[in-house]
């Protein structure tokens, strides 16, 4: 069984934030035939990510099919994230559609926003994890890579999209498809230089 | 001091290969300010990535200007990717005026067209790891994460670059200023599900 992804994109974006699941995405659909991975933003204009890179949305909200998961990437531009009302309306309209509705970093801001956190566990990038406390309803697993509640998953900053990813796929599928996918990726990380600072 | 980094991007590109390295690359210009980073292509229409996201290229081969770094990421479509006679010669006329060549996945196997690696150590995705033995002035390195040999970096498959780009800012910076980098990539992986298949 293949699945459709969709991934909300929109300006100043962290585009690795999205290309880590969406990749990972892909592959696994490649690998069972099948499915497809689809970007989604307000209109069908070109948006800008942080690093520069322009990437042109398949679908606009007005016309995004059915979708078996909803991926919420994250940016630094959090204030005008969350100024996006069409998208947090958007986004709150198709939680309950999904199977499951992730973020990465950031991106749990907008869930919180969209009212979709409250009473659950969640994380998000270490710079904003008082942002996201400050929800009292919120139980925050700062400590946690990714962390699931219900039919919601959070994870961590940035590069932490790739493991929810593939924790994703290995609910979705199996553990051994998700080993498939990882193995493909040649997600064998290596951090250089040592401890962090 | 900020670089500007040119990555290099065709159909059916593997989008996780570049913008691993391209958002490590434009964080570590934002912690020092100043910089850029800058997709190229044979010209400046859209292209469609293996995942189906569709980026449009800043620059076309004619008009790029200056680079410190050039970035070639892989893709499954190796034939093809080697039948683009315009982006083999561009990169190897390009190969001398950067600090570092640098490749992610099979892209390698661009450089090795390209008559770069004869007489160098090199690394590739573990699928293509014959194709490259193939060429016996190679000396293969199969299990290294990324390889550098003079001003030539060839990494590993796909996520791979993000290990390589870390540590090439450590290069050009310092390991303290890879390592903050990394903090704000949040880059503690964590991948799933246990060993490898």
């Amino acid at each position: 069984m293949s699945y459709r992804y969709g991934i909300f994109i929109y300006n100043q974006v962290a585009a690795l934030d999205f290309v880590g699941p969406s990749d990972t995405f892909a592959i696994s659909n490649q690998l069972v035939g099948g499915g497809s991975v689809i970007t989604i933003a307000s209109n069908t204009s070109p948006i800008t990510c942080s690093s520069g890179m322009r990437v042109t949305p398949d679908y606009s909200f007005a016309d995004v099919p059915e979708l078996d998961v909803l991926l919420i990437p994250g940016t630094e531009g959090v204030d005008a994230l969350l100024e996006m009302n069409d998208a947090v309306e958007w986004v709150r309209s198709r939680a309950s559609e999904v199977k499951y509705l992730t973020s990465v970093c950031t991106g749990a801001l907008l869930l919180q926003k969209a009212g979709l956190l409250a009473n659950r566990k969640a994380t998000t990038h270490w710079m904003l994890t008082e942002a996201l406390a400050s929800d009292p309803s919120i139980e925050l697993l700062a400590e946690m890579r990714y962390v699931r509640d219900g039919n919601i998953v959070t994870s961590q900053g940035v590069s932490a999209g790739i493991d929810m990813a593939l924790w994703l796929v290995g609910q979705l599928h199996s553990p051994d498809h998700a080993r498939q996918v990882r193995k493909i990726l040649q997600y064998d990380p290596a951090p250089p230089y040592g401890a962090e600072v």
